[in-house]
């Protein structure tokens, strides 16, 4: 597989199973279907769609094509019939697609913003926000303080250090192909060490 | 009256109704008037304007007059000096007329967003999210899981039914004008069908 | 020093105050680094942010400088290594300071919204909108029910009063740096003097 088929593949993973997991989120709470496709659109286009306002680029990269409002159309509806056999099952795949989505949603919303003539610090504070934004909207939308701002195994942290990691390729003129994958690379890679050797961040001294 | 006399009548309307339902909500909080004022104007103007935020289309509808600010400003006044009074009259209207607002903001909302070019699938969830997402707004600044999101009689739902009704007029050609009451009569007729014959949505198979 | 100096001085001075406090509030929640960082930034640049996106003039402001980001950052780690210190330290000067930035804020943004070609009414609101959409979001991401909203001293209702100050002295003809400073002074005057002699608003009566 060429470079942007492999990418488009994992990209479109990503989106899944960040819909699955919104739909299951809202599934625990109680919600209806529209409910889970509500929660599962945001966990999987938040993050790119603030991305997007911010900087002014019309309209959303989730109304450009019709695969994001079908994933979670479809992520809505399997949760709907068969939440306790997903909740069961899904657990784990979740956790490891969700690393996958984190890295390659970080590294592509930096490169975006990039190509965009955004300068270095805020490519790299809106490849974290196409990561991360979709799952505060999910946790604000179930009424919830973000799971990501609380101490917990490095998420958005990973994000940091693999955007570092992608701008300082991008500084030191590296080719786009291998930026980015080095970015979701390292991204993915502090995420699951981060999970499996629990490092986790601390609350402040109070 | 011309089509769109009735029309800006209608909408006007639903534009009062929602701001006063809002400001309704906030005094059950124990807000003050700024609060009253906050939760008037994002229920009744929030789906519109997260509709033109989506597609870039600026400035949103509710800052090119100054009526939404004027509606929210005086649900405002009017809850602070009458909520008691309000509560105990306006229950049953601001039902029906939620009803009326639901199908024309979601009819309007999807005839903008075709005429700016989105396409159908871009329009059906425009449509809907413009009849719906002051409501998702106003509950999230109360502090509450959004009641759009919770098992009950069709809304979203409805708005959606009338969405594809819409889209299906559209695309069979015929005229604009016909096309956007055929939409918001059949939200309005779905809803009030939803409420008199208790037609509810169901939490998924826990 | 030159009146772009002063207000300069004081703007960021508002918005350093405005990160801490930011800060020490996701601290209280017993929030990570991620969570300070996030706090500090929206409370901080959310409302300048809100007010680029209702009228489209894009990038938001807070990733024109690198400031901002870098202020939040700052705050998060100071208040990660000292939020106990801090919190017994700080409560009195962010008080001062946050009626300050309340005034530079409403002031900026409404004369931002007037550059822009904004009408008056929707520049009185966009200052007003400028100057407190930053506290209404962090108490979101805290999962409280804005502080803005509930009966206290008055807050937005003191920018309101300095908004409709600048706005009749806009429509005037006095100088826009006059104008300006004017809208500042008297949006702070009447928040401090609201501190001192306990100026409330009164929930509706129910």
């Amino acid at each position: 597989m060429s470079f942007e088929t492999t990418l488009s593949v994992f990209e479109l993973a990503g989106v899944f199973v960040f819909a699955v997991s919104g739909a299951l989120a809202a599934a625990r709470k109680g919600m209806d279907v529209v409910g889970l496709f509500a929660l599962a659109l945001v966990t999987s286009t938040g993050g790119g769609a603030l991305r997007s306002v911010l900087i002014g680029d019309f309209p959303v990269p989730f109304l450009r094509t019709p695969w994001p409002l079908a994933f979670a159309a479809v992520a809505a509806v399997l949760t709907q019939l068969f939440s306790r056999w997903l909740e069961a099952r899904m657990d784990k795949p979740i956790r490891f697609f969700d690393a996958i989505g984190l890295g390659v949603f970080m590294s592509t919303g930096a490169m975006v913003a990039l190509q965009l003539g955004q300068p270095w610090w805020a490519a790299l504070f809106l490849g974290c926000v196409t990561a991360v934004f979709g799952s505060v909207l999910r946790d604000l939308l179930r009424q919830e303080v973000p799971l990501l701002f609380q101490p917990a195994e490095l998420y958005a942290t990973a994000a940091l250090i693999g955007g570092v990691a992608l701008v300082a390729a991008h500084v030191g003129g590296l080719p786009r192909t291998t930026t980015m994958l080095w970015g979701a690379g390292v991204t993915i890679a502090v995420r699951l060490f981060a999970l499996y050797f629990h490092w986790r961040t601390k609350p402040p001294v109070a």
